[in-house]
């Protein structure tokens, strides 16, 4: 038996997923986009994949959600601002016995895509890339991904063991668990800490992590994080704090996304990260006064891009 | 008896101080700048004045502050992160009888003054221009001058009297007072608040004002700073809050300064406003967490011109 899976959002991460699970014999798979370049290359000479991985494989690629065909499996790895629009179009390709994983950045959107389907899996991934030229992924990030049941949608684990296997044969580390929320939070704290920073001031991860002034606002905003987390009956897996200064210490200068969205005037994904900190602060009764200023300054900076 | 004032930084503000002294014909005007174009415009063709006022004097003007003659007072006036350097350059011109005034943004300017001249003045002042060319200042806003002793050099209230009585000679509405801390912190609250998020956001001041979450992070930011203001004994001349929304609603886009200074990559006066509300808000025990992380980020701002 064949099993299907779309990725939904077939950017670098998207992309990494894709062509990692379409070099398994028993899986086909399905890559939604709406870079009509980058798919047209997919489906003329393969999807490629250099740097931690290089390797082509054939993918069926589309920009039209209807041509998505009934799947066993979902991965969406838009960017949050992305994916209330890219389930509804391909909210069809599932049923009842279907599940979406979100692999994206930020909380809330497990919440969209269960509005949609009937069972969602939390999910977070370390991997990372950027497009070389359409049809062609540089992966240039190694890591891991956890996936849980997303709890409202009440997913059987059944299903997560089952994605958790396929990603795992595909040579993609993936760990299964019953609650992925300290690994999506952890990840989160981290994002809601660096992300802004970085696209507020122009530094580079390395840069801001060193300089005092910024580097003491990373810790104070992860303090609130790490509060709201705490509130949430959440435990995290990985320490913030100590992740900021893992990443500090890589070689190269890396621009947080939100910079890389922000230099190209892209919508960020604020709203999933500080905005999501300061709505479930605010119904855990944990104050975020930092995390409201940084959501409230880029929403501003994302404002300009329109008012200038 | 001719008067001599020095004016410390002849840039727009400076200019417009210069050019309306140098009207009266027992005052000798002598502004000290680093803008050799502008210097030379001036001893040539005189400085002109254009807009609210329209009018051409004749100045004493150098680059070099050795050539300032004794003084009977000066007028600083150049950005804050300037003060130490030119008062530092230009103390010999004033003696134990002189009083030398800042009209610049900000606290903390007058302590640094002190460090070199005997008589210190407080000064706040709202009238605003821009340079058009070298020798040519456009006058864009028309307002009131605040001036008072600086308390620890016990500056006597005769020499303030004095200088008011000059300015409003002059045609600059001038109120000196015995406490001008009120309207100095009116006017730094207010900057604190709109500067930052300003250069932060690329947002002119009126976007900022009415798009609701940087309208939200203004006045939390004010409230802050009142704080502050309150634990330190100074009763405010305006409600900071009052002030942005008047400002808001002056027609044509205003840009901040410290947004104008992040587009020419200058070094901000954010030491003299966040910061300087963060220090004293710590020597009064109040918590001033916003104005820390604006401080913060346009600090990284700053560092990035460098590290980029």
């Amino acid at each position: 038996m064949v099993v299907r899976i779309s990725i939904i959002g077939c950017g670098a991460v998207g992309s990494i997923f894709a062509a990692h699970l379409a070099r398994l014999a028993d899986v086909e798979v399905w890559a939604y986009d709406v870079n009509a370049g980058h798919v047209r290359a997919i489906n003329e000479s393969g999807l490629r994949i250099s740097g931690a991985a290089d390797f082509t494989v054939s993918v069926h690629a589309t920009t039209r959600a209807d041509e998505i065909p009934r799947c066993e499996f979902g991965i969406v790895a838009t960017k949050s601002v992305h994916t209330r629009a890219a389930i509804a179009a391909a909210a069809h390709a599932f049923n009842d016995r279907s599940a979406v994983c979100s692999v994206q950045n930020g909380v809330g959107n497990e919440e969209i895509i269960a509005e949609h389907v009937r069972h969602v899996i939390r999910g977070t991934t370390f991997p990372a890339g950027h497009l070389v030229a359409p049809g062609h992924i540089a992966y240039d990030i190694v890591g891991k991904t956890w996936i849980g049941p997303f709890e409202p949608s009440g997913t059987p684990m059944i299903l997560v063991s089952a994605l958790a296997d396929l990603l795992n044969h595909a040579g993609l580390a993936t760990i299964g668990m019953p609650d992925a929320r300290g690994a999506q939070w952890s990840k989160l704290i981290f994002n809601a800490s660096t992300n802004p920073v970085g696209a507020l001031t122009g530094l580079d991860h390395g840069a801001a992590a060193k300089f005092e002034p910024t580097g003491a606002l990373f810790d104070a905003l992860v303090d609130e994080g790490i509060a709201v987390a705490k509130a949430l009956g959440i435990t995290l897996h990985d320490d913030p704090k100590q992740m900021i200064r893992f990443a500090a210490d890589a070689p190269g200068k890396h621009k947080a996304s939100m910079l890389q969205d922000a230099e190209a005037r892209r919508l960020t994904e604020v709203d999933f990260m500080n905005g999501a900190i300061v709505r479930m602060g605010e119904q855990a009764g944990v104050p975020t006064p930092l995390n409201r200023a940084v959501w409230q300054l880029v929403r501003g900076m994302e404002h300009s891009w329109s008012n200038s």
